[in-house]
This record gives C-alpha cells, sequence and structure tokens, in this order.
C-alpha cells in the first residue's frame, strides 16, 4: 500500500482521490466521468460479466440507512465483481457504542478493504473521513446537509445522455430551492459550463438564499426566479423537481395554499411542458409528482435516473482504484 | 434489458416469469423444477464451484427479517456464483420512511438487479411487486398470511425424493390446519397429483377450514379427518408436523388439554409411526416435536427438508434468470 | 458431506477442527499458522487476486454487533474469494424471536455453509455451537467474558512478526488485567513458550485474580506485579495497553485518581518505552491512549494489529476449511 494523495481536485485523474465535493470538479474531469460511465451502461446493459474491480473490496460504511444510494453502491462494486463489506449503523455496533473515536472506526476500516463509501448524518464527515484514511480513497455517499456529490454527476449525466452536451441548456428548478442540497449541487455543475440559464420556481418561504443567488450568479450561470407555473419557458431542456416539506412551513394554512401548486400532473406537463424536455426527481417523492405522469417516456426519475446512478458510481470505482484511466 | 411478462401460468417455461404462488404451477413445471433441483443438489453436495450465477444480481428485499428464508436465497444465489444486493427492514431507511411507496421501492431496486426476491408481512404484497417490476421477475420469499411457494415446494420435493413419485401417497397433516400457510400449500401441492390421500390430525379449534377442506377436496385430494393419534394410518408416507400456537386459544384451559396430544416423542413415532416414512416440520418449532427425536434417520425437518430448501431456490433462480433450460 | 471431528486439539492439522479456545493449540500450531499468515499478507498487500476459498460460503452469524470483528472476518474470506452469508442479531428475526432454540438455529445454518463463524454475548456459546454442528467447523469470534481466539492470535502473530521468536520476551500488560478477556488469551499464549516474562501494572482493584495468576505462574510465564510506571522495565518488547473501564469501580473517586496514571502519552512512551518495543492495543479504545501517540512507528494497535487480524483469519479460514495444508 502506498500512501494516498490528499483530498483535491481532480484534473481527469481519479486514481486515488477522495470524491468528497462537486467542488473537486472541472469539466474536463466531467467529461472523462462520463465518457467512462457511458462504458458502464453498456457492460451493465449487455449483463457481459465484468471483471475490472475483482480482488478488489469496497466498505459501505453507512452511518445511517440509505436503501437507494446503498443499492445503487452495492450493485455497482458487484456489476464488476468487486467485493463489498456492509456496516449500517455502526454506532450501533460495540466498538462505537463503547465509545469508539470516528477516527478509530475510519482508521480500522481503511486496513480491511481498497476504498470507503461514507454515508453520514453529520455535514464535514466525508472531508474529516478523508483526511483520516491514510491509504484508501474516500467516497462521499452523502453528509447531512452537505453535500451527495455523486446524486449531481447522475443528474448532470442524465441530462447529457438527453441532449449530448452541458452547455446552452435551459432548466426549471422547482420546489424547496432553499434546503435541496440535491439542487444546489446540480446548480452548482450546470455553472461550470456556459450559458446554462436556470428558471426558479419555488414558494416565497423556500427560494434558492440570497447567498447561494449570488454565488451561481457570479460563477456565470443565468438564474431567473419566477412565481407561476404560467412563467416557464417553453424551451425548457429539464424540469428538476422536488419535494416542499410540510416541516418547512411554519405556518400550516401557508403550505396548504402552496402545496398544490407544486404538485406535476399530466396536464401539468401537458399544459407546460414540451415534447423533448426530460422530468427528473431526485426521489424519494411523496405526492409532488403524480403516478399517473410514471408511464409518460420524458418521466426519467424511476428509469434512467436510477440507472445512470448506478454506472457513475461503477465509473467513479473503477477510476478511483485505478482500474481505467 | 427487455420488458418481461406479466405473472401467469409457468407451463413448463419458468424463464423471466414471476413466482409468486403454487397456483402458477402445473405438474409437469413441477417435475422439471425438480429434475434441476436434483442437479442443483449435485453441485452443492460436491462443492463444485459453479458459474451459472456468474455476473447476475439477485436482490434480497426484506421487509421482515426472516432468518432461514434468507440465508436460503442468499447461500443459493453464492452457491452459484451470483451477487446479491440485501436490503433488510427497508421501512427502517431513510427513503421508505420520508414517505416513498412501495411502487416506487419497487422500480427502484429492479434498476440495480436481475430479479428481486421479496419477503413482506401482507398478503397480496407479492402479487403487488411483480405487477409493478416493469423489466425484472420477482420471486415470492413469503407474503404474510398470503403465500410461501418455495417453502411447499421444498416440502414437495422432500417427499418426492423419498419415494420417487408424488401420487399414490398417505400423509398426515398434524397441528393448525387452520392457519398454517404451508400446511395448505403443500396440501394444494399434492392435490395436483392423483390420488394422494391426506389425513388431517388437529384440535377441534384448529381444523382446516369448511372452505378450505371442499376445495382440496374437489381437486381429487382424498381428505380424512381424524381425531386420535389411534387413527393415524400404519402405511403413511410422511407425517408433516405443524406448532399449535398457544395465542390461537381463546381458552387457555383449552390449550393445556390439547397440547400434550401433538407432540412428537420417541414412542409416538414407534407406536403410531413406520419404518419407512419421513417426519416433516415447516419450522421454526418450539417444543412440539422433542429433540430426542432429532437423531432418528426419519426425522427430516433439520436435514435434508432445510438442504432441499437451498436447492429448489437455487433451481429456481437458474430457471427464472434463463441459465438453465 | 461427512461428519466433521469433535472439538479438539489441533496438533498441527486444522481441517475440519472447530476453533473455539487458544487452549486447543500448541506451539507447533501456532506456529504452522502462522507461516500461512504470512503467506496471507503477502497476498493481500499484492492484491493478487486469490481463489483459495472460491466456491466456499462462509456463515458470519453474529448474536451481537461487532464491527471490527465482523468486517475483518468478512473481508478475510472475500479476499480469497470466498463467500459469506451475514446474519446480524438473529434474535430479532423471526424464527428465533418465534421460540427457535439456539440448537436448531445452528443446524439451519450448518445446512447453508461450510464454516461458521460465530459471536455471540455468551460463554460457553462457541464451545456448544461446536458440539452442535454435525457437519461444518465453527470459529469463535468472542463469546461473552469467555474467549476470543483470533484476537490472541493476532496479538502473538503481530509480536511474532516483530521479533522473530515468541520466546525470551519481555511484555508489559497495562490497565484491566482482572476482566481483560484479551490479556488473559494473550497471556495464555506467552506461557506455552519458554523464557516470557510478563509485567503487570494494573489499579489495584483491576488486578490479575490469584486464580489466573497461579495458573499461569504453574505454566512457566514469569509474573512480576508492579504498582508504578516507573517500574516499568526498560528492555519491554511490547506494551500491551488497555482500557480501565468506570463502571469498573464501585467508588468514583478511586476511578479519578487511578484514570490518569494509565493513559499513554508522547512523554510516558518517551520516559518508559524504548526505540525497539511495540505499543499494543485490542481496540476500541477510549482515551487511554492519547491520539498523539498514534502517529509514532511503535504504535501498531491502527495498524499492524489490524491488518494481521485479517491476514489471521484468512489463514485460519483457508487452514480450517482444507485449501491450504
Amino acid at each position: 500500500m502506498t500512501q494516498k494523495g490528499l483530498f483535491n481536485k481532480i484534473n481527469g485523474n481519479f486514481k486515488n482521490k477522495d470524491i468528497v465535493s462537486l467542488r473537486q470538479f472541472d469539466t474536463k474531469s466531467i467529461y472523462k466521468l462520463f465518457k467512462v460511465t457511458k462504458k458502464m451502461a453498456d457492460i451493465a446493459k449487455h449483463a457481459k460479466s465484468s471483471n475490472i474491480l475483482k480482488g478488489n473490496i469496497v466498505t459501505l460504511l453507512f452511518y445511517e440507512p440509505s436503501s437507494r444510494t446503498f443499492g445503487s453502491f452495492a450493485a455497482a462494486a458487484k456489476q464488476l465483481s468487486g467485493h463489498t463489506i456492509e456496516i449500517i449503523n455502526p454506532t450501533d455496533f460495540s466498538s462505537v457504542s463503547k465509545g469508539e473515536t470516528f477516527e478509530d472506526t475510519i482508521r480500522v476500516f481503511e486496513a480491511y478493504c481498497d476504498l470507503i463509501v461514507l454515508r453520514h448524518p453529520e455535514k464535514g464527515a466525508a472531508q474529516k473521513a478523508a483526511e483520516i484514511a491514510k491509504f484508501v480513497p474516500v467516497i462521499n455517499a452523502g453528509d447531512g446537509i452537505g453535500e451527495h456529490p455523486t446524486q449531481a454527476l447522475l443528474d448532470l449525466y442524465t441530462i447529457y445522455q438527453k441532449f449530448g452536451k452541458l452547455n446552452n441548456l435551459t432548466g426549471l428548478f422547482a420546489g424547496d430551492l432553499l434546503n435541496g442540497r440535491t439542487v444546489k449541487s446540480l446548480l452548482r455543475g450546470l455553472s461550470l459550463f456556459s450559458n446554462n440559464i436556470a428558471y426558479l420556481l419555488s414558494p416565497k418561504q423556500l427560494k434558492l438564499s440570497r447567498e447561494d443567488f449570488d454565488d451561481f450568479k457570479k460563477s456565470g450561470l443565468k438564474l431567473i426566479e419566477i412565481e407561476n407555473k404560467k412563467d416557464i419557458p417553453k424551451n425548457a431542456n429539464f424540469w428538476y423537481w422536488t419535494r416542499t416539506q410540510k416541516e418547512r412551513f411554519k405556518n400550516k394554512k401557508n403550505y396548504e395554499e402552496v402545496k398544490n401548486k407544486f404538485i406535476v400532473t399530466k396536464k401539468v406537463l401537458q399544459d407546460f411542458g414540451n415534447k423533448d424536455m426530460i422530468l427528473m426527481h431526485p426521489l424519494p417523492r411523496v405526492g409532488e409528482i403524480l403516478p399517473e405522469v410514471d408511464g409518460d417516456k420524458r418521466a426519467v426519475y424511476l428509469t434512467s435516473e436510477i440507472r445512470n446512478g448506478m454506472y457513475i458510481r461503477m465509473a467513479l470505482l473503477s477510476l478511483v482504484l485505478g482500474k481505467i484511466k
């Protein structure tokens, strides 16, 4: 084992890098990742038996359960014949409950494996783990209100897959833009590319914060806040729909008022959508897109978004472990 | 991926079929399954390293824990070099606890794998999952008071293995015949074949329901209700013993009265059994067969029944995934 | 499957033996194990893809969670391409919660696999499981206040790896020597070899019991009780440091008094250690070795001890399953 590089920019070279934040990525690295992701999709679709990760052990260390992300990483490793060590809720396990520190737990598990995938409820945990682990890279599978970079990357890839580009795009972001971790990560991703426009549709209480708004604007992304579905641009390439959580509203009357304005129905899609767009959602959804829409071929949240999540993770595991260049 | 066929009769062709109920099986399909099961037993016994499921991913989605069925399916997949994604109690996982529907969960997991094995506490859940899953087949690993088809199949196979046939057999069913899911499934299986006789021995409170009794009778199975061990036929090929659960009795005095009548001891086996029979139990047992009987070579509940469960599941996985014809 | 040999002495032949206690080992068996362990280290370090356990299924049956031991055994099996069936907290699972006995659970799981690794909170559980299992060997992964033989073996191996021998060594044992399961196992291991000296440093309340003291003395180990760090021998080959648990003290004032005397700091290591020693700890630690010491090259508790644990388990699995002679 050789000491790994510290957490840093990817610059087109993923080998032994920690994947903690979308901030590590430049456009070149994203395109490289997507090229490998496309290969992975081919492997998975044709059910070729791939040995790319044969002999590699990936620890899935989940301090909070997340069936979708867990299943996606597990499937990604196994599609490539990699092994997994699966630890869910280690705080219920004896060592941690006896008072073992996060540091010691990370040090112990890095001795058993080639890579750690970490899910943690606290912002900053992935960065911390990346600094602690001396020999193996760490991939962030979501750290609380922090980041969830593989979710943002699969969203970007889904758009890229449909339109063959990541610039000159117009997107609609709807729902809770104040708290939504995935919204902000995707906006950050789009801001790396030129001439993108994001329409922002949300209840007043859940608008993008002034700070975030200014940040993204500075980075070159064109942001347009709208208040009504009628203002959705007819030429949007994608809608990125998210939950408006009841618990975010102090005044429940306000919630009831806005709730129905933020539901996608067949009629909404027909009245305000266009033929070539895609309808995305980071899941889980709890009613904000009606099941009647699921069968529409523009609805990709239960189809290509899910599959792309697995392909992106297959690509990241292979690149970070140095099995693909 | 190609769209799978809808849940339906097997008719000798298992590929891409959901396995939800024993009602899907005819005698031809059962014999075909058993032929493959025998091959699987050979593979497992000789510890040959089989690659039949190499490259396949099976999701074990268990909405309630069941160590035996879970272990059996996991072992079945791994005996053939298949991979598993293991999700136990997804309702504790964040997506589902955030309110994700059963539909969305099934759609998500089918994107990660080639086949879903579902355990669920609610009757009808397996059928529902089979209808939701668009691309991958679903195998029912028990849905509440509904069905548990692989248990019934392993019971049938155990009888078939011993006697080389599934017709012209005489069996004794004892214990709780009113509520026992496995009893009814096995009776259904036997009713597909000709000239079988089932003696039914149970407390009055736990007799087979009139409806079930008439149903099985109509299908050609000969049913004989008895009230005393003395009436057990001397030529029974098998005894299928089950638990009489205390909680089924409103009157605890009644329970105490019948309890001891339904315990298999060495003496009971000697007085009322015969040399060539087998003694079966679907497990778990909690006292209704005494450990002193375990060493008897007729007792198969902890030996061939358990192993046959794994072989049946190996066969089903291989057939449904189209790896064996 | 052939019936396995009963639990007994190893005498240089591990195949099909249960590994329940360090008492089964003689020096010859330990040296043989260490020779194989060294090979395993080479396999793991060079990330060669080994197929030594290909086709084998190992059940990890953990009646209490232990992330480190669980992860170590899982990694050991997977490093050698073995499969695992992972059952954590089976008492929450339906069969066991319905009242299934420990006997039946062991009989069921041995039908699915080639070897059972058992973790259990009750002393004697591993021995019991070894007696129940008729066909597959059982490895003890810790049974309450009983034994944890693979921990003792990894400790011995860590010392052997450093000094190339297991005799003529001087060690310091510090902390809770009354209750520490690992301390006593390691002392037992050292007592098999000649001319070893153990210095024992502990609070009065946590001294080695008179019974243990006399036992080890009889077996040829030289024991020297000391009360002060100043009495630590300058030529110690290793320090084996353990936790002094607050809950062991009836009088909390006594605890506060002794607590600080049993913390390893940089200064303590500088004042009382020597250049060639190693500093060991069975983990988890909760403050008794300060993190400032972790970077010292003599500190092996987060490095070679952890890795050696995986190598020892790789070796044991291979030997017991008869894949290496």
